[in-house]
């Protein structure tokens, strides 16, 4: 990939997974990466799967204009935390999912990283205001987020607790960017997130209709798999209701916020209110009315492309 | 396409963009179709809009082996509901989406047509019980409910009455898979049926966070369309979730279901009983745990063909 991340280290701590994963999106950006474990022996298996998903993405010509081998050059295995954030531009901390732990790590890494370079997060859930409350240098704290598998996925969630500065969450978002990644900032932390809970919000619901026996785990898959998530893989679920009304987004709340209020018991929301105080304002300011059947169409051509790349990976 | 429908005609009651959606999933499985719609003119409209559907399909070689002519040809436009359900072995009703009308037009199409032969409705909402409870041969009435744009999503959720006939199921169900189409089937009626609850449900959460300034429409549709909605194109929730955790759903629910308590007020769930009485059994029948390294990687190059797939979209 053709970015110009060249001479540029970053520092990964924790090398399960998930800071695998972040490893192979750095180097195939054209990072250096120096990778930092607690656990002896850590760092080197994590340097073999590093290996074998850059494998994996160069067979599908992910990666085409590399060697291998000059990836893996650019793997440094550090000894201490503070050998790891030697020169680096970035820090990912991928430690565990425990606040306690995630308050020491981040006071230790801290205390030896260089001023100003950004401290950033893994955690699917813990917000920097949690965890970072008490580092000296909170400013340059922030989340992360990375989605299953992270090397795959694009969107990164960037939560900025509110101590976060406001320049150490742009370099964040131009870091993530520089990788071929999609930032999806939030304006505000919530617990789990946005990711998180619109993924909750959809499985509370199929965990419901499963309890109900209304259909089973496998028609509720394919209702998905088959049917919503053909759209919702190349636009979200706003754009899709957006285009779904000849009217936009206020005719679709018009005709349908009423069914969707006699599906749920907890049904005391107003979209029609949201819709008119800015909702609708900013779908038209992304999707110009103009432009509409130009984004049908283009929705249409998008779902032919994608049947027909999906019939092609049928065995 | 090659299925063996030749000579089987189906009726299309309404030809509004659903049933024209219709028109256009029957004609290129092979089928016949005759049109009925009682607003004169509309019929006329419809197969020119048929035709420009066709049209795009072919562009895509989606329909690459016959002329448009041919299938054009296939297209009756018939001058009332009786002629239009002559000889048909199905009858598809995309009428307003209205209980009062919805009853009357299906007790009129029943009285019509041959018996035996399926009444299906394309309704999004009603109920058969609803509508067709009198209804002298009710028990061929079902609910056949296609997905925006209905010429191009492949599922179609079926819900029969208590009153539906198993045969008149089974027979929708084999209909509607020798269109190249999905069939999702429901075990029992319920409000929205499963399509528009799972998507209702995502929706409240998405207005949600618009509403308490957790993150723009724009960010929420990221978080979609670059991020949960990649592996919802190919993957249900159940089995991502279930590819998600070494153990499966039941340890994906061991850790996670806390977290997602956490996140929402109406967190009376219990995830962990739901898996403990049959719905990781299920699971695992269609997942076998022996199998689990295949599908992680076929999950992984399904994402990288689709990654792919989705770069060369971008204009």
């Amino acid at each position: 990939m053709g970015y110009n991340n060249k001479k540029k280290k970053v520092a990964l701590i924790g090398c399960g997974l998930i800071g695998q994963s972040w490893a192979v999106s750095f180097l195939s950006a054209g990072f250096s990466v120096s990778l930092f474990d607690p656990t002896e022996g850590v760092t080197e298996t994590a340097k073999e799967k590093i290996k074998e998903k850059l494998d994996d993405l160069q067979t599908h010509g992910l990666v085409k204009d590399e060697k291998i081998s000059n990836f893996l050059n650019q793997i440094y295995l550090a000894q201490s935390l503070s050998e790891a954030v030697q020169d680096v531009i970035y820090v990912q901390e991928s430690g565990p999912e425990d606040l306690y732990i995630k308050k020491e790590l981040t006071q230790n890494i801290d205390k030896v990283t260089q001023e100003n370079i950004p401290i950033a997060s893994s955690t699917s859930g813990i917000p920097s205001s949690s965890y970072a409350a008490n580092v000296a240098g909170k400013s340059r704290c922030i989340v992360a987020h990375p989605i299953n598998p992270p090397h795959l996925i694009p969107a990164v969630e960037i939560i900025p607790a509110p101590f976060t500065s406001k320049i150490i969450t742009e370099t964040v978002k131009k870091i993530i960017i520089s990788m071929g990644k999609k930032p999806i900032e939030l304006t505000k932390e919530t617990p789990g997130f946005i990711v998180n809970r619109l993924q909750g919000a959809l499985l509370i619901e199929a965990f419901n209709l499963v309890k109900d026996g209304i259909a089973s785990a496998e028609e509720i898959d394919k209702a998905i798999s088959e049917g919503l998530g053909l759209r919702w893989s190349f636009m979200g679920p706003f754009q899709t209701i957006h285009l779904n009304a000849p009217e936009g987004i206020k005719g679709y709340v018009e005709r349908y916020e009423k069914m969707y209020q006699n599906m749920f018991k907890d049904n005391n929301f107003n979209w029609s209110k949201l819709v008119q105080t800015g909702l609708e304002q900013e779908l038209l300011n992304l999707y110009k009315p103009k432009d509409r059947e130009k984004h049908e169409n283009e929705r249409n051509k998008r779902l032919i492309e994608l049947l027909i790349h999906k019939a092609s990976k049928v065995k």
